[in-house]
């Protein structure tokens, strides 16, 4: 490992290997002795019920992108969080920083697509925050969203719980909220138009728990893409992970414009997909119902968990070889959310 | 009402009448049939546990001063928050947005600050966000915390409960976080050290709670000072406010720093300075409880609330005149928390 830096690199907001290892600097300062961890979303039980809890800030550049804003990602970002815990998502809260001189204008749009996605996703936006600061201190408006949801009786998943033998399953297609993002950034033109998969991720998979499937563990993945959510439920549960290359849902779209800049699908963020490792004994019938919803239209069963190589993903190619899926070190796409 | 100007100014973060509008105009965007408003903590009832929920971002400028640091202060503020809407603080969400370039020192410094102010005030750090934005783009740090609390059975507090009779009661100094960090910020020398106040105010609330005093309305008097504090309460509730200038508690040093600044002390923010109002039944009581304790030693009875001129607070001054307590239409001291 190397030495940590003295200084804040932007890489370390990444989703890579150094955010990892600044985050558990900071935790092993922060953390209490009954909260070891910063988890993604905790859940804290208050009077024998489970309520899951998640915190995001959003400084996603530039705030209007193809397919969302910085409004609808700050309510879906925290939605998904809490629905992979398995909760119900209730109530969000809306914190804005804002520099001196943004259009009041955009703050007015901003605030129309918090509420047709708060709306959409059927949580209660409850209480706020505003701060200004001076011109030059922030870029135009970033937006902390947190969220409390319920986990329901007989739900039980975690990033620890996968097993060998369980199965792989995404939701649909990766890699392009951060390619929409890249694009209308960088003013590149793919050719074809690539939107963000946004979208409050609770639509498919509150009626997909209620069905009883045997969900292990779910993850979103958004920052280090699909490879960091792979790695992180991998060495979580202290299990391998055997992935299967051409299952894996990419649209040529996304091929192509990770070919012209030079950028690994799998490391791509995406703001709605998730991965689910269920125990096996229904995956067919789980990858059934996702194709049902729209946002599971292209689901796809991508690959198993298995005892060997412990906390390592492995890919069988589409060239019939194998090459471990890595997670980055640092930050291909920085402020991607 | 003058016109909503179409760009974000400085002065919207402030705390008064231009804060006021500007969260009116989001909240009438955002907020739906069932949120209708944006409190600055909000009750959701969850299986009939009534759950305490309150988000707050910090982009205090300079980040370290004279009595804390902008890691206490977004443990206090949060934990604040929730006890004023009489809830016992759980847990606490932690996301920073982190400038490119940070001393990874200063962050450290900052950590260390979050778990000593957590562990004072109780409160467990159970989940985690963080962000790194290029340089020129924030200013150092950004912190927001959002925290849950459970309000016991029994206890229900709220700024629109104040009626005629009731008595008006403050825990003690004002004014001394705002002008801590208009010193440290301007390096302008008051002759003496003022501190910041910043304080779990759980520490005194929750035992004043537990005694069964009949207090109906409290909340923290941060931006826009007691003057902000006495006005919302009295424009939530109805009522009118008469409040006796000699009977409020204002330090010598922070009277003369506001004169050499020409600042008026009751729009100086504090952070660990609540207003409670009591039915009047157990007035003295309650203030000899208050005084009793660390975070209450120099409270005081400061006013009474009275059916005439609603929504309006009177001070009676020390050379035995009146005068209406305003609210401040933009900002004095921008970025105090």
């Amino acid at each position: 490992m190397e030495k940590i830096p003295d200084r804040i690199l932007l890489a370390h907001g990444g989703g890579g290997i150094l955010m990892r290892e600044l985050i558990e600097e900071v935790v092993k300062r922060i953390g209490s002795a009954d909260a070891p961890s910063l988890q993604d979303s905790a859940i804290v039980e208050i009077d024998g019920s489970r309520i899951a809890f998640t915190t995001d800030s959003f400084v996603v550049s530039p705030i209007f992108f193809p397919g969302g804003d910085i409004g609808t990602l700050s309510i879906y970002g925290t939605v998904n969080d809490l629905a992979v815990s398995g909760a119900r998502p209730i109530a969000v809260s809306l914190a804005f920083i804002v520099e001196e001189g943004f259009p009041m204008e955009s703050l007015e749009r901003v605030a129309d697509s918090i509420r047709s996605a708060a709306d959409r996703a059927g949580v209660s936006i409850v209480t706020g925050d505003t701060k200004v600061v001076e011109k030059g201190k922030a870029d135009g408006i970033y937006i902390n969203t947190s969220g409390i949801g319920v986990v329901p009786d007989g739900v039980s998943v975690s990033t620890d719980a996968a097993k060998a033998g369980d199965v792989i399953i995404v939701n649909g297609n990766i890699g392009e909220h951060g390619l929409a993002i890249a694009s209308k950034r960088e003013g590149i033109d793919f050719g074809v138009d690539i939107e963000s998969d946004s979208a409050p991720l609770s639509e498919l998979i509150i009626p997909m728990l209620e069905q009883g499937f045997a969900v292990r563990a779910m993850r979103d993945a958004t920052r280090g893409g699909l490879a960091a959510v792979l790695n992180e439920i991998a060495s979580d549960s202290g299990v391998g992970m055997v992935v299967d290359e051409a299952q894996i849902p990419i649209p040529e779209a996304v091929l192509s414009g990770c070919e012209l800049m030079g950028y690994e699908p799998l490391n791509i963020a995406n703001e709605g997909k998730f991965v689910a490792v269920e125990d096996g004994s229904d995956a067919e019938r789980v990858v059934e119902f996702m194709r049902s919803r729209e946002l599971g239209r292209n689901a796809a069963l991508i690959g198993e968990v298995v005892s060997e190589h412990p906390g390592t993903v492995v890919m069988k190619t589409i060239y019939g070889g194998q090459r471990v899926v890595d997670v980055p070190y640092g930050d291909l796409l920085p402020r991607i959310c």
